[in-house]
């Protein structure tokens, strides 16, 4: 399972606030916390600061490569703030993320094609967002099928069906994890990946909920989340759920982490 | 989902004492608080009473439903002691289990044929106990097909894949929750249940795993499950589950649950 540990996103407040007041103790703070809960990729994130976008998402990733032996995840639309991000960039990152909106896929893939970048290709079309499996799997065809023939082993790509809020209609959890599953079958040696917290949207208990989604998602085959690696539940679902997958022989990392006390937040 | 609340099985030693005691108070008293938790039959197990199982199996169906208006399932492979049950339960109860091992599967077919009874269908032969989804799903088509054929409809038949530890082999969950989708796909009205607690047999933290491994066979489409009612966690995560399952229109249930404060153990 390959976590992406999500914090480091200027959408969220205090790291906005970290990223404007140039707060290099507290992102690398962050930086490490993930790292050492169990993140192999940090997110850094920051679109909000139109204009100033690449030269903060370098500083980000200048920033957190000083502190933890880990690639970063590209978190940009923009090919010129995820150029910027990967002229100082050690070792090799995931661009999050490529999707078939014209506009979007036309600007980051000649920065993808033929080269060994990790990349999230996220089920999006400029027809809006896909709602069932069948609208999924079309755009999946088209974005693995695009990145393939331009040198990108289907290896590195990391489908994001992207999850729907489930207040919004009773199906969209099972249209996405349908979706998992299909790609996964369809698709030999492809990855899924998703961000979880949409699927909640607008309803109570999201974190249980959201663990929850990831189980069944897991089950279904997904192999990659962008979560917080400091939600000491959903850390002990996923090592959990990667068991009962068949992905942990003889539940080796579900013992490590028993020993290592993972489980004590249960009481 | 169908809940059997599986706390009044004599195997439980507060149960056997109780039941040899003939102390009518605690049994019902477990029986109202299975009920009120949300359970849609009581378990009713007296198996570890040679010779008098028939005796014992039918007062306990009696103090079930003196107290609650709710159906048992009567856990017993002994065609006795099922008819002695069956003879004093008000409305349609649930026979727990046939399997396909030939002495008990000609004793137990008789007097389910041609019923509306509920039968629990074993995955289990004289070849022993299934470890594979292939395995699963010939003995599956075998109890189904001679069911079906005895005029048992298929609708009244919950198949139990039969659950096997984790800790002998890191696929057994994963070949069970496959195994509970292709029966719900090729077997098209049948439904699938089971009870959990084998699959963390020999590992720590037994009651998270059980959950995680809920929540997995859900997503794959299970709908029956014995399990505690009055385990809180499970009861949250299972009617989560449901909802992100699209068994939930609006998240009615999911809403409902969170008034009704079944999520307040979180804290």
């Amino acid at each position: 399972m390959l976590i992406v540990g999500e914090l480091i996103n200027a959408s969220r407040k205090a790291i906005g606030e970290a990223i404007k007041a140039q707060d290099v103790e507290y992102i690398q703070k962050v930086a490490k916390d993930e790292f050492e809960a169990g993140a192999n990729y940090i997110d850094v994130n920051a679109g909000i600061f139109v204009g100033k976008e690449p030269e903060y998402l370098q500083w980000l990733v200048k920033l957190v490569q000083e502190v933890v032996d880990c690639p970063c995840c590209l978190d940009s639309p923009d090919p010129k703030a995820i150029e910027a991000a990967l002229s100082v960039h050690k070792g090799t990152p995931m661009i999050n993320s490529i999707s078939l909106e014209k506009e979007r896929y036309d600007a980051l893939l000649p920065v993808i094609a033929g080269t060994d970048l990790k990349v999230v290709a996220l089920c999006m079309s400029d027809d809006g967002m896909p709602e069932t499996m069948d609208a999924r799997l079309k755009i999946a065809e088209k974005l693995i099928g695009g990145l393939v023939k331009n040198n990108v082993p289907i290896e590195n790509i990391y489908v994001d069906p992207l999850v729907q809020p489930l207040s919004v209609n009773s199906s969209f959890a099972v249209e996405f994890i349908n979706s998992v599953e299909a790609i996964m079958t369809q698709f030999k040696g492809v990855h899924t990946m998703c961000g979880l917290s949409n699927i909640s949207y607008g309803l109570p208990v999201r974190k249980f909920m959201n663990q929850a989604f990831a189980i069944m998602a897991i089950a279904k085959g997904l192999d990659g989340l962008i979560i917080n690696p400091l939600d000491k539940m959903m850390m002990a679902s996923l090592v959990t759920a990667e068991a009962l997958a068949g992905r942990d022989n003889f539940c080796v990392n579900y013992l490590k982490a028993f020993r290592n006390k993972q489980f004590d937040f249960l009481g």
